[in-house]
């Protein structure tokens, strides 16, 4: 309480260099950063505590701008704190090579916890974030070893309040009591279309009431700061529900179009950023000024959230001494590195083993390696029995009160949420101490689509256990089997697409999944049974890749992935008995990694003079990159049980044979054939 | 009110119907339909109109089971009530060629209004039922003749009433106070992951409350039949907010796990199910009884139906008479054909034209044809001024009481709720007298993916309008930016992805939308402007592909979409000047069109004897299919003016020329040198 002069000119700085940034970009949001700029001056300085010289210090206070339009407002304060943001980047905000890009983007810029802009995600990250504060806090913390004890702050707007993936999140964190979370919602009244009025009109508070979260209304969210602190600090008292706190405030406030929505998604005229300065007592000829008082006392909280990060350093080194192994296994988690030799406990199959399920098999991966990997934490959208994410005797995480787990527990129950489940466990993996993986069925990923992009693009280890990867679930019909899925998220820069074809294969993706630090994936996994193949090996498949019959008089390549690389096996025998054709057949179970393999090792896969045939049960697009002709399921699927599925769209060794024998006839003129690796540039990525 | 034997023998029948067709499937959800047949029968007998000879009645009241899977209820309603569903049908649930799929749809089955089972969905397409009725009373309804007065009807469970898509479309229908919708949540604490307990504990009812729905609980959903028409009655009374109806049921009532997740999504076992039997007074022995009675009591609701369709059609026959215009144009609408010679109206551009967006081109369409086609019914998830969706003197669909609009409005303010929008836009579909069209960002369709596949799979006519597709959006940055979004819908069956390169080609994209009864569309469009080119014709791009530039000598052919046609028009020169290749360039706004296309034509469009090298700004995948090499970004974009970001991953008329001199070498010696339009087989569609 007690705010004086600092504190307005502080705002007003913030504010101002907003409207400069946006104006110099002619892009940009300034109406947002202008409207929160004093709840962000109240929270950063009286509330939070981060250090700017060490970002990733673990026990900060979290905070995620889901409204990420507004990221002049977060680039500001990150400046003004003494983040390595220079004010040279606000004044190439939205430029080509900076990093204050057009929506804050965590890879990019020191500070920014998640990467936002499309509306919800920050939210659901946030829940994420929180998550893992609670699960952190009831895994390492210790009588007199307070070790996280950190909040997650989260803005948001209208737009991510009308958002169906804030809802789910929001639902999931009131069921959590997660009372370490907070959110102000910008009550704004504005979004790109005008006044909420034409599409908005719920009461969103009691919505939030509904849910199981603590609310509050600060009816004068420009002025009041008094009030803004108030209902932070009650926000914090409350522990056992996640707190909203309504705040109503201006959309650019000072702007002569202030309240409309001519400043939410533009910058102001010249006239008006020069009336803006001129009412908060700047000088209307100067751009981005700060003036020194704002450093020194934004520089004097940095400093006392350096201090607090010693502190903790300090007891982080006591834990040390009493909790040996708790203090070296959140050192090592720290680093992003896994327990020395956890890969041993992957399990491995021979041929003769038995036909298993790959949803099984991933499994009995996690069976075997969650006590050696225990910053796996893992999930699924209500789908639990079919997706088999849960080893036997997991702990579910719940709030203690409803006897059903607590918050030390390693298996989220997401309700069928798929989007905000995705949303969460970018936030989760965000977090620094976790690696969550979460399941649904392939097609039911897509619902999560908008987070599954920004777990690539934000570079977050994250699993996607995605089982019913085909027409092979049978009878639950078209709208459950995926048929564009693949080729959607192939197209995704960094994420990993498997789809593995057996045991040692569903092991492989784990391995390269687990020790990617910075690249998602998502594991394509069937209902039904797979063979244990013959020449599956981990060691082969972490190439992404590789050989599974080589004949080296072939007349033709099968490439394909899942379970229709032990069909192709199967028709080996037809190709050869009814057509004379010799085949070998390669299984790829992730493109992507075999993308990133040599040449050689390529063309020794997909070798030139022969044709290639790939076989994979869902659209061909994007096959023709690996193969000369595509045999696949250009059309939706059908209900029935899967065998006879597969049947009607001649997926059979015969339906497969007479594809092969087209397509040796087909090429048998064309010299040199060469390999689909060959390429005669290489795109930029 | 007033409930007997009879009541009680059809709601068993149906029970027990349920029960024999998943234990004959092995497959299949008995649980909500034991649980939800008392409200069925109540529903669809003392409710309900409609007329089974006829399940296209316009006037018909609509029922959606939003969740689908447990469409058994529906197939055995379906059957007792005379629709062509024959008892054989039933017993052949979940197999292959049936049209009783593991989830409903509409396309297969007479009598399913709308493709449900994926979660969330069905309540979505309720809202864009009763939205699109609503329209439709208000538009056609005259004194005297109340066309238009059915309601919708939706069973949702816990489920849907978790995802987001049901959040975000059940806010809008409190925003649109649609009176005309009545929803039955079925409370049955039950989901896959077992008790609801485990991550849905909010109260439902409250947060429709919020949203501002009338709401009511019935707490003894399987016995209290009086109270369920008590609730349903009142609910149809309240005509200024949708309804919903927390009916508390016994999941697989009945059953001897009745009120367990085990009767959910597995069969009762041999025991159970005549357990069951001998319980409702049914031959423990014998499978698909359907007691005479019942099927007598259930005509006889179908025959008041085809008597209120008879009385319906005498009405309209008078509305004839005295509104001859409005007859007219609703008998042409339910034919499903677009007036006599519309087309005309579809702007047309020389090459001396400007250049201009193609989300502005997309507007001057909507601008030119919104009074000739009057069934079409535009909006936008919260970017109106974005994507360009709204013609000038549109009205908005509003409620009237807010003073911004009417029911007969033509515009609506979806919020940002992508995949509700996408959703209720199927529901508004498959009304059957409108044609949605809804704006967001291209990269934000992703958000609505769940229900786009819905609109391939339920053969839709909906127009997705999808702004600022590419990186050339510049500054909004990567979060923003798509890259897989194309790939991603070209490989979702029955999907048109149109990404015009200037005006003709966005007027052909409309004129194959809006002709095209069953397939929906995605358009593609730009933020920055883009030249009208001289090859372009609507002739021309409503074949998909065409030939922009001709040259019968050339070395190389170029094709191209959208924002890169012109660009790969401005690289022949530097082709020609610096590299001595003469170079054709074809433009290929729509592939799924151009595959329609007769093999001859789609050769001379690409053809044989020379490489062919696509130029598209976003990832290469599927572009093997039309090209030998391949010019995309296979990375994700960057924030900055368009001009920088095209320059910084070289799409510049010297970029494309760099490769296409590459590719052009690396060919040279291939004999023959196909066309990619040869195949050496056709895949299934
Ligand atoms: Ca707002
Ligand atoms: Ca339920």
């Amino acid at each position: 309480m007690g705010y004086g002069e600092i504190d307005q000119l502080a705002i007003n700085t913030i504010r101002t260099l907003a409207v400069d940034a946006t104006f110099k970009a002619n892009s940009g949001h300034p109406g947002a950063p202008m409207g929160m700029a004093p709840v962000a001056h109240i929270l950063f300085n009286k509330f939070m505590t981060f250090n700017p010289k060490n970002p990733d210090y673990i026990n900060r206070d979290r905070f995620v701008l889901s409204n990420g339009h507004g990221c002049m407002l977060q680039y500001a304060l990150l400046h003004l704190f003494g983040y390595d943001l220079p004010l040279d980047q606000l004044k190439h905000f939205r430029q080509v090579d900076s990093i204050t890009p057009g929506h804050p983007e965590s890879h990019d810029t020191p500070g920014v916890e998640v990467t936002t802009g499309p509306l919800g995600q920050g939210f659901s990250n946030a829940v994420g974030l929180a998550v893992a504060q609670a699960k952190s806090a009831a895994e390492f913390n210790k009588p007199g070893f307070n070790l996280f004890t950190n909040y997650t702050y989260m803005f948001f707007g209208d737009g991510c309040a009308m958002e169906g993936i804030a809802s789910e999140a929001a639902s999931t964190a009131g069921h959590l009591q997660l009372g370490n979370l907070i959110a102000v919602y910008d009550d704004n009244h504005i979004s790109i279309d005008g006044d909420t009025k034409c599409a908005f009109t719920e009461d969103v508070l009691k919505r939030f009431e509904a849910y199981g979260w603590h609310t509050q209304w600060v009816k004068e969210g420009d002025t009041d700061l008094d009030g803004i602190e108030a209902a932070l600090k009650k926000a914090r008292e409350v522990t056992d529900k996640p707190s909203v706190i309504k705040l109503t405030t201006t959309i650019g406030f000072g702007s002569k179009l202030q309240g409309t929505g001519g400043v939410h998604g533009n910058p102001l005229k010249e006239d008006d950023c020069k009336q803006v300065k001129q009412k908060f007592g700047f000088d209307p000829e100067k751009t981005f000024v700060v003036p020194q008082q704002v450093y020194d006392a934004y520089h004097q909280t940095a400093a006392k959230g350096a201090a607090a990060e010693q502190e903790w350093n300090q007891l982080f080194d006591k834990y040390g001494q009493q909790h040996k192994a708790e203090h070296a296994d959140l050192k090592r988690r720290l680093s992003g590195l896994l327990p020395e030799g956890w890969q041993k406990a992957l399990p491995t199959y021979k041929p003769t083993d038995k036909a298993v399920a790959s949803r099984k098999l991933s499994e009995s991966v996690l069976e075997a390696i969650h006590s050696v990997v225990p910053e796996l934490i893992s999930g699924s959208a209500d789908l639990t029995g079919s997706n088999n994410t849960r080893w036997k005797d997991a702990v579910d995480f719940q709030p203690p009160n409803l006897g059903i787990g607590d918050y030390s527990g390693r298996y989220m129950r997401y309700g069928v949420r798929e989007h905000a489940m995705a949303g969460m466990m970018n936030g989760i993996s965000a977090y620094g101490t976790l690696i969550p993986a979460g399941g649904t069925f392939l097609n039911f990923v897509s619902y999560a689509a908008g987070s599954v992009r920004l777990s690539s693009l934000s570079h977050q280890r994250v699993i996607y256990i995605a089982t019913h990867d085909s027409i092979g679930l049978g009878e639950d019909g078209p709208t459950h089997q995926p048929i564009e899925t693949l080729a959607h998220f192939r197209a995704l820069p960094n994420m990993m697409v498997w789809r593995p074809a057996d045991g040692n294969e569903t092991s492989a993706a784990y391995y390269v999944a687990l020790t990617s630090k910075s690249t998602p994936s998502i594991f394509a996994l069937t209902r039904q049974n797979l063979p244990q193949l013959e020449g599956s090996t981990i060691e082969h498949a972490i190439k992404g890749g590789y050989v599974a019959l080589e004949d080296k008089d072939a007349d033709l390549t099968l490439v394909s992935t899942g379970s229709e690389v032990s069909l192709c096996l199967e028709s080996v025998k037809v190709l050869k008995d009814n057509h004379n054709i010799k085949t070998r057949v390669v299984s790829l179970p992730c493109v992507e990694v075999f993308d990133s393999q040599s040449k050689d090792y390529r063309l020794s896969v997909i070798p030139d003079g022969i044709p290639t045939m790939s076989v994979e049960v869902m659209s061909t697009l994007g096959w023709e990159k690996y193969s000369h002709e595509q045999f696949g399921l250009n059309r939706f699927g059908a209900s029935g049980p899967y065998k006879d599925v597969y049947k009607k769209f001649e997926f059979t060794p015969e339906g497969i044979a007479k594809r092969g024998l087209a397509t040796v006839n087909f090429y048998k003129d064309v010299k040199p054939l060469r390999s689909p690796v060959n390429r005669a540039f290489t795109n930029l990525i």
